[in-house]
């Protein structure tokens, strides 16, 4: 029988596709046989996901297990430390591994964990959510957030081997499927008007359609990251609809209606082609259409104008940001990013203000 | 007029000794001309090393200084915390420098800060105790503790450059150069019988004695990180009096007469010398040249039996053990050290006995 796995090949790991994966993963956990082996999960990853995992890979049954409680407001330093913590008292040393076993504040936060307990211990990740499945997978970035400030705090460091399975997704509410949609089309929008037009029209019951849609993602991105793995020029093409999503986001967890990642990235990328449409003359129609199709898979509510200049303050501090600019990464046209434009505090003022008129 | 200035390359970056060091600085930070330049110091160094650094280098006039409390105790992730927030509040981003200015806390700590803002900022240490100079100043190291346990959490990063300046050597009182001056009889132990023969018949009051010095244990230890930067294999040689040594220290810091990084290092030289007696036949004659050589250098208190429990538990915590054995790098003969040699908990005792009878 065929086995249902794709392989990927990241600057210094590989990402493995298909609802085969933990065969390979089995295997490789061979290498770790008398090691100490610790799974970081959240409350929703225990409940779902480790039960199947163990039934895969019986050497699991002996891992320790790390419950942190899920959510981005958990991404804390503090966390970490007590993590670390945990690690140091079950006698955790250089050679023991950690699988972290998640969303992105997962696999972001233990990441970074294993990347500086004792200078550096292996790490697999096992993204759960389509979103960390999709972008959080490939690149290896990790990191925490400091006081709100998203990963702020982190270092690029790759895990020994991405695991993405497919069948994690049925876990998952609509809502967080669509938070994962998003960064799929921001992939379209960067990269690729064909998968615009695909995802456009997207058949999102067809059980196929998320592995194709999984690995054209993940093919886009690692194409750009392992041009640029440090983010010095191409891999900016990614930030596009993050430098106000990013804003939005944080600005938004601090209320009682917190939104997802990819629901504040939608906010991001209508703010942003408008940007596009006024800086890089992204055409008019074209600009219609994002909108359009962004409003028919998002429920969008208004931004209240005076936070305008608290999230300007939070652009201003966003780590992609120089000193004195606030910098985007801007759509030609769909499927064509550009980086390095930047735009002054009125014409931010101006796109938030587009924004709140085609609600 | 010749330049006081030697140049090591190590593995990703150089270290410069000598009293002209700074004039290769003032130029590098031509390079940062039009961004935020911070300056980690604590409160010996901020009196005693700041104004001679600004002298010689005025763009650093403008530098934010962040000022820490001195001493191992403060080498703490809560301590990162505040300065990553300092730094944030002062907005800094990817494009700016950390200066490093002060001992092995301050080179270590702020180390890992710049290594994690934002996934990694550039650096630069200025070490200016003996200690820093001949130890933290080689082999990209750098870390923090974690509830007293040392050094738990780092990366392997190195600086854009080390600037070794002895002249702020004269900022020492005595007991701060002999905690150095350990590290330098370790080089010598583990790799060189004549450097052991000079360091033992020291000319302390000599102005070109310490350049010397300096110079010698960079080449040593430079000599053997560049072969293992992860500490795979040779580097393990420096860990010589490291093992007991560091459960020393950190019983000590506890107590309110806490030992000097040196001191305890001394200790763990006279243990781990009985040690490769035992395991290793170093001659009894050896075992009995170090012996005399350390008490002539330093003043020994006896460890409290009770304690010995305590000193086997840190050791097992230490970093570089795995997990059911204790890993020493142990000396054949003076000049020439030996890596993974396991003592069990009974010849550990003995050797913890051996040093109070010596005393």
């Amino acid at each position: 029988m065929t086995k249902d796995l794709k392989i990927f090949k990241t600057n210094n790991s590989e990402v493995y596709v298909g609802n085969d994966v933990m065969l390979v993963l089995n295997e490789m956990l061979g290498r770790y046989a008398n090691q100490k082996i610790f799974l970081l999960v959240d409350e929703n990853t225990l409940l779902h996901c480790v039960p199947a995992l163990i039934t895969k890979i019986k050497v699991l049954e002996d891992a320790e297990i790390i419950e942190i409680e899920s959510g981005e407001e958990n991404k804390t330093i503090d966390i970490c430390y007590q993590i670390w913590k945990t690690m140091a008292d079950y006698e955790a040393d250089r050679n023991s591994l950690l699988i972290n076993l998640g969303g992105g504040v997962i696999t972001d936060m233990g990441g970074f964990i294993a990347s500086t307990f004792k200078r550096g211990i292996d790490f697999v990740n096992i993204p759960t959510t389509l979103l960390s499945q999709i972008d959080a997978s490939v690149g290896g970035k990790t990191g925490v957030d400091l006081d709100g400030l998203k990963n702020m705090i982190g270092v690029f460091n790759e895990p020994i081997g991405v695991f993405v399975c497919p069948d994690f997704l049925k876990t998952l509410d609509k809502r967080q499927m669509m938070s994962g949609y998003a960064e799929a089309l921001k992939h379209a929008l960067i990269a690729d008007a064909d998968y615009w037009n695909d995802l456009k029209n997207g058949m999102l019951s067809d059980g196929n359609y998320w592995s194709d849609l999984i690995c054209r993602s993940i093919e886009i991105k690692n194409q750009i990251v392992t041009q640029d793995p440090k983010e010095k020029k191409e891999r900016k093409l990614l930030n596009f609809g993050h430098t106000i999503g990013h804003a939005v986001e944080t600005c938004s967890l601090k209320t009682d209606a917190p939104l997802l990642h990819g629901e504040a990235i939608a906010v991001g990328m209508i703010t942003e082609s408008f940007l596009s449409n006024q800086i890089l003359n992204l055409p008019e129609i074209e600009l219609k259409e994002i909108v359009k199709t962004l409003k028919c898979f998002y429920k969008f509510n208004k931004l209240e104008s005076d936070k305008f200049h608290q999230l300007l303050e939070l652009m201003k501090n966003d780590k992609k940001n120089s000193r004195d600019e606030i910098n985007f990464t801007l759509l030609q046209k769909i499927g064509e990013g550009s980086v390095n434009h930047s735009a002054d505090f009125t014409q931010i003022i101006d796109a938030l203000n587009y924004y709140n008129s085609i609600l």
